[in-house]
């Protein structure tokens, strides 16, 4: 299988990662919960795992990451952990459903949503998002990186912006995690939610939240804790406070392995890898005739998250093609984000998407031009 | 290790679980979110869990299994997603903290809580919650089986009630799916909550959450589902509606063999099991002096969860020499159900607990005596 759906889950993972899964699964028990040597391993698995994650962020405090099953619902306590009736909202029409929904719901109970329009690029210009600020605006919650276009947002600047308004900057870093620098004391990151089974090449079912100091925010879920059993009421202390019932323990030591990779690696390195062969893949797919490439065709104003249509053929049926004859996965249709797709012009068409991760090579994205030269000229 | 911590969570695991979560961690791609072969193999792990772990339970449509990360999240999608402003619901003093705690912030919220009181033995009189029903009783919501004194609930007169009087039953099965027999439709239960890393025998960062057909259920979060990519709204249909994001498929991969490991056995077997080992323990227990043995004294009335005093000894010190001394774990302290305490008298001291699983023997119980009647004579 030539893999090319890194935007939804990478693969393979690093062999790390599939050994401490299974040797955390095979010997751990429940972590806070008590106080046998099986339990204090998997509270310590855990506690590795926070600092691990914390000092690739750069967040001094490893007891302010919250650990989530994946980045939708760290962005959902983010958002509604947060915002408050009457409280006003910016976001951007390239934002993931994992963000657009989550404020529909909000909208209806009393928040304002500011949507920003990209341009045709998928790019947001940081004026606009100054311009839309109002005397009640809270939060201003962008995506890193499209995950339909691969567009790189300016987030230092938006940070700046956010830091100058006293306003709450939350990042969905859901396709840089592990890709990206990410700094949330230099880009001014207040809130910061990101996957696990991405960038950061953890299994599924892992994600989480940074929540700097300060920031008052509300549980989606209340429940055992391991912490302040004689009260009825949720504790406040950080990270239990968002962080009810027995954690994916197994999934969290595999992640804790995904992020020694990454740092062993350097996110440099794997960023100018993925550069590397996005930019074969661009210019090898401009040369085929009918082939339209969205986002930004400079690399270094992208991720290695590559849409493509191809004339008005199907795009279901090109990557149905793409995997049957040719071995190659990749993901067609909408992907969670239709704003982004009417933004770009391709809400009724979806696109093809192509997703690098580190393990791709340079062979493999050889083979995915020559299969959609192959495509371009069938009839279907 | 001698391992007397199932009701926190089980341990081991069947060596499918093992297999199967690593073979899947290995080749599967992310469900519903791509037409190749990867993501089409993780969808149909995931729906064959959905299955399985149907038909233990007799739900006929596996589409009304939500899989959530664990037990909690199951309850707090339950009460959370149901109750609305001015609604009333009934529960027990003997309920985990992850139902007590969300009905104390839907309290604040202006929804009617009744905390109907249990016996010194942790019985509740069915009678009683006939009593607070009052007009606006929306949904009765009680635990199978007591995580602190193991007490099994008449969940079948409770149930009858509730749809004699048309309300919404609601079933923490943390203690009890595959441990007891447990039919939705029998039992008349709406809404079942429980944990895949306990008697299911699957991995921690599982369980679930059965909605009957017709309940009216909000979600708590939204995001992407794979279904209706080009709406800004969560859509409507089930199972989506409330699974949002990419899930935990090596987890619940593990949790289907789990479960066929469950059916393979027989509930009634491991029932039989272990009400033996139980009655061993118990037996044993009674013998020393100054033991005090909390919750149904007949095997008949309980769970394979002992919890347990010895005269003025503190808990934590007697699990600690348990580990340290004697090699075997057990839980001490109030087992995140603060109530629970309260109503058998241990709120201030807490208890040690016992959880026996299937995997435990007779050899083990009788060491786990004899060394509580050596502890017994210690001074500390």
């Amino acid at each position: 299988m030539i893999y090319f759906d890194n935007a939804a889950t990478s693969w393979p993972k690093p062999e790390e990662v599939y050994k401490e899964v299974e040797k955390t699964l095979r010997n751990c028990g429940n972590p806070g919960r008590g106080g046998h040597k099986m339990a204090l391993g998997a509270g310590r698995v855990i506690f590795e795992a926070r600092q691990e994650i914390g000092s690739l962020f750069n967040i001094k405090n490893p007891m302010r990451l919250v650990l989530t099953s994946n980045t939708t619902e760290a962005l959902n306590i983010a958002l509604k952990g947060v915002l408050k009736e009457g409280d006003h909202v910016i976001t951007s029409s390239m934002e993931h459903n994992s963000i657009i929904r989550p404020l529909m719901t909000l909208k209806q109970k009393g928040i304002e949503v500011t949507i920003v329009k990209a341009n045709g690029e998928g790019k947001i210009d940081p004026e606009d998002i100054k311009k839309a600020i109002a005397t009640n605006t809270k939060m201003i919650a962008i995506t890193h990186a499209s995950n339909v276009t691969g567009t790189i947002m300016p987030i230092e600047e938006i940070g700046n912006i956010a830091r100058e308004m006293n306003l709450i900057f939350l990042v969905d870093a859901a396709q840089t995690a592990g890709v990206l620098p990410i700094d949330v004391e230099k880009q001014n990151i207040d809130l910061l939610a990101f996957a696990g089974h991405k960038g950061l090449y953890g299994p599924q079912g892992t994600g989480g939240l940074y929540v700097r100091e300060g920031i008052e925010i509300l549980p989606l879920e209340e429940g055992g804790t391991g912490s302040k059993s004689e009260s009825m009421y949720q504790p406040d202390l950080m990270p239990d406070k968002l962080e009810s019932g027995t954690p994916n323990t197994p999934g969290i030591a595999g992640l804790k392995e995904g992020v020694k990779f990454v740092k062993s690696v350097g996110v440099d390195s794997i960023r100018r890898q993925e550069e590397k062969l996005t930019k074969i893949l661009i210019e090898g797919l401009k040369e085929i005739k009918g082939v339209k490439i969205y986002g930004p065709q400079r690399v270094e104003e992208r991720v290695g998250v590559v849409s493509v249509t191809l004339k008005d053929k199907d795009v279901g049926e090109i990557s149905y093609i793409l995997d049957k004859d040719f071995n190659i996965a990749t993901r067609s249709g909408l992907h969670c984000a239709p704003l982004a797709h009417s933004t770009i012009g391709t809400l009724r068409t979806g696109t093809v998407r192509f997703g690098i991760g580190y393990f791709n090579t340079e062979e493999e994205v050889e083979k995915a031009i020559k299969a959609i030269e192959i495509i371009s000229q069938k009839t279907f």
